[in-house]
């Protein structure tokens, strides 16, 4: 079974030989021919020159066997595309002015992808052509309730305390912003997939900073806008919270297909929060990956054991590798799922 | 019934008439009587001298009507008595330079609170004299995790790299460390005890960062070793994890009577994952203190309609009370909390 197969058929929660795997932010730093070419050009300009951005998105399907390759990009481009400007900084992204009033949200338009990431699409043409089926491609778009947060709060936040003054003092002006970003977000995955994407994550990196009752009405009623827009004949929908432990059972109404869990959960007691109903991704801790190669094994084969019940399972690090990962550590995980059979010969 | 009998009894999943409510960090700088206090002495030595600390203790009372006093004193205070020198600077504590060998674990020593820490076992004794079984006192310590990682960190951490390499590649230097800590977290509680706290507290808000294998093989079972230790008849233990929804079945094993629930999991979900058997003690967001007082009122009603069913239920913010949070608002939580009844008549 090749890895394109085994990835989309662990989505579907159709048998595999052995379990597929992929790790978030696998085109990164820690990898030294990514670091070669960023050397030469900024992280924007690695995002937007298509060439270069589907080359680094290949470098780790050789580097490390892994089963998936997903798309070079930043949740953040689509906000861009909105009109609102997006700057790298070594602390992390700066949007610009943060977005406090319904003004400053009209200013926000939801843009046709293929008028305004030409260079993202482009991208997925190119690794289509020229991954020929060797692996799947993963197109991906940043959740509402993160996009909303990065533009509410100006960047990365502490305590989200703007965002949450907005939930709170002026709810109608969030869900508007949101239903916009959802729109978008929407467009962007359904351009992907129209591309050739095979598969698409929604990555909500922030919401697990909201109580289930905030996250029920402000994040999954968005999440679940964009889902229900994908034109997804066959292609499967992953949807990622980081801290998704408090509203598991919310993430199941969300429409996808593939329920993508941090490290703060175990994976078995998360299927069967789950009704036993969905294929879940993850979920080892990152830092685990500063064992020796020996225990990093012992670890994979403890969270294999423990998803052997679930109804489909794709292997993957509970959120992004660090960049200081040793590579010959990314390695042995991938080598290590790939050791232990999954549901017998297929 | 008051306030004394109303915290004790529902720790103990006894009758209560209304749900006994306190706030995590409530004697803080949101209280103006505070920053008065705060506008003379640093907070270490607020925290160092007795009459003052307990006089910052009162505050909260008689402000908010809230059922209990906590101890005004910090977790930290513990690791400068065991030989590691703290300094609180504005962006939070710093512990000198980093623990990182066994010598400089070595060195660190269990220490008797009562030569060591004599301002807080000093602070209780006024307490309790001046309170006048008023309100309970609740002492408290960090727990060995979190008291671990702000040596092995130096101070705060974003993703806990150093403590956790240290788990990985040096675990018995960890848990040598950790056995000295839950001595000294152990140590204190029981003289706090003795010198007159009703209930304690241990604090782990760092363990949510740990996968549950690795909260169970090392933040859990340094806990259990205080718990163990303490000299409890009567006296609740009240065992906090911010980022607890993952490891609920794990605090249940801790010997913790209360377990502290953070605002990202449902309190009634939480009462059911732990059997039903534990007094649950939380949960709103602390966010939500920024709404209108009358939403404030509508979110207390949620929270206590969710816990009508645990068999204890002691309010509490799911954090600390942020330090701009509108004290009337403070106010409006700890009267709809006690607006609503609980049990009937007792």
């Amino acid at each position: 079974m090749n890895s394109s197969l085994r990835f989309l058929a662990a989505c579907r929660r159709e048998p595999v030989d052995v379990t597929p795997v992929w790790i978030m932010r696998q085109a990164g730093r820690y990898l030294p021919q990514y670091r070669v070419i960023r050397s030469r050009v900024s992280f924007m300009e690695l995002c937007k020159t298509p060439e270069l951005a589907a080359e680094v998105t290949c470098q780790p399907l050789d580097a490390l066997g892994v089963d998936a390759a997903i798309l070079f990009s930043d949740i953040l481009i689509a906000l861009e595309a909105m009109g609102a400007p997006v700057e790298f900084t070594g602390e992390g992204p700066r949007l610009g002015a943060p977005l406090r009033t319904r003004a400053d949200a009209e200013r926000l338009r939801a843009p046709d992808p293929w008028e305004t990431m030409p260079f993202t699409l482009e991208t997925v043409r190119i690794l289509r052509r020229e991954l020929k089926g060797k692996a799947p491609l993963i197109g991906f778009a940043g959740a509402p309730f993160t996009l909303a947060s990065y533009l509410v709060e100006g960047g990365s936040s502490r305590d989200f305390r703007a965002i949450k003054d907005m939930m709170y003092l002026d709810p109608a002006l969030l869900h508007a912003l949101m239903t916009k970003i959802a729109k978008t977000a929407a467009a962007l995955l359904n351009a992907e997939i129209e591309a050739g994407a095979q598969a698409v994550q929604l990555f909500d990196t922030w919401a697990g900073t909201l109580s289930p009752r905030d996250y029920r009405e402000f994040a999954l009623e968005h999440t679940r806008e964009v889902v229900s827009e994908l034109n997804r004949a066959g292609v499967p929908v992953i949807l990622y919270v980081n801290g998704c432990a408090g509203i598991l059972e919310l993430m199941a109404e969300s429409g996808a297909d593939v329920i993508g869990l941090d490290w703060r959960v175990e994976i078995d007691a998360a299927s069967a929060r789950l009704g036993g109903r969905f294929a879940v991704q993850g979920n080892l801790d990152p830092a685990a990956l500063f064992l020796p190669p020996e225990k990093i094994r012992e670890r994979v084969d403890d969270v294999l054991a423990r998803a052997a019940g679930a109804p489909g399972h794709v292997f993957n690090l509970g959120h992004g590798i660090h960049p200081d990962t040793p590579v010959e550590h990314a390695v042995a995980m991938v080598d290590a799922v790939h050791t232990r059979p999954r549901d017998g010969k297929v």
